[in-house]
């Protein structure tokens, strides 16, 4: 069954088509990216919880994720696209995609098959940032 | 007892102390704020695992939340500091802060006073999204 009225498949070709669903439980808020063309993806491990790591996506980044069902960014540093994995073999199979209220950042619960830290480290989110305590104390 | 040598606290006079310990099991780290001056910080509920939101810190902000033990942002809209909760209530206590590998992000755990969205959601992230199904199909 077609899910789009005729009349917005024909703005989808004009405009592309935008990558929610209009269905029922899903939202009609478009991803907002940054002036860069950045939206940021919080990642977080759908079986126990942990946030992962914190990385960019790109329209195209975001599309490839979408179709793939695995997490693909932009390194800002490289300033490439990036299959997460598709060199050292940790992928991240997507489970769910949610958007924040403003649509300006995007969480990604995911299954990974490794660790997500180029360091071996199964979260980046590794080095305690504590308050300076009294030194006289 | 003092934990810094003498010549480290000359140079905290000179250019400010970093907001991390240089105490066993703390990162040397130090937070890398982009060229606009902001970190961006992954909100999470301590107790639920919950990715509440993400928010961005400038250098003050941090300072205020390693001072108070609540979190404080920078409002990138209204351009002003923004002390989570202020004003509803809904403050957000710091049970942990963590750096990424490369320090250009941070995840706050904390455990919230209540809703962390304007909207009066838990958790700003409620907008699923979804692929593009086949209209055919």
């Amino acid at each position: 069954m077609a899910l789009q009225p005729k009349v917005l498949q024909f703005f989808y070709k004009l405009w592309g088509k935008p990558h929610n669903l209009q269905e029922k439980n899903h939202t009609t808020l478009q991803p907002r990216f940054d002036a860069g063309g950045l939206l940021p993806a919080v990642v977080q491990d759908a079986s126990t919880g942990q946030v992962l790591m914190l990385a960019y996506m790109n329209r195209e980044a975001l599309e490839l994720t979408l179709q793939s069902g695995e997490t693909h960014f932009w390194s800002r540093s490289r300033k490439e696209l990036w299959h997460k994995g598709g060199t050292s073999g940790n992928t991240q199979q997507v489970v769910e995609l949610a958007l924040d209220c403003d649509g300006d950042a995007l969480l990604v619960r995911v299954l990974p098959a490794g660790p997500a830290c180029h360091t071996g480290a199964v979260s980046c989110f590794f080095n305690p940032l504590t308050p300076p305590k009294d030194p006289t104390s």
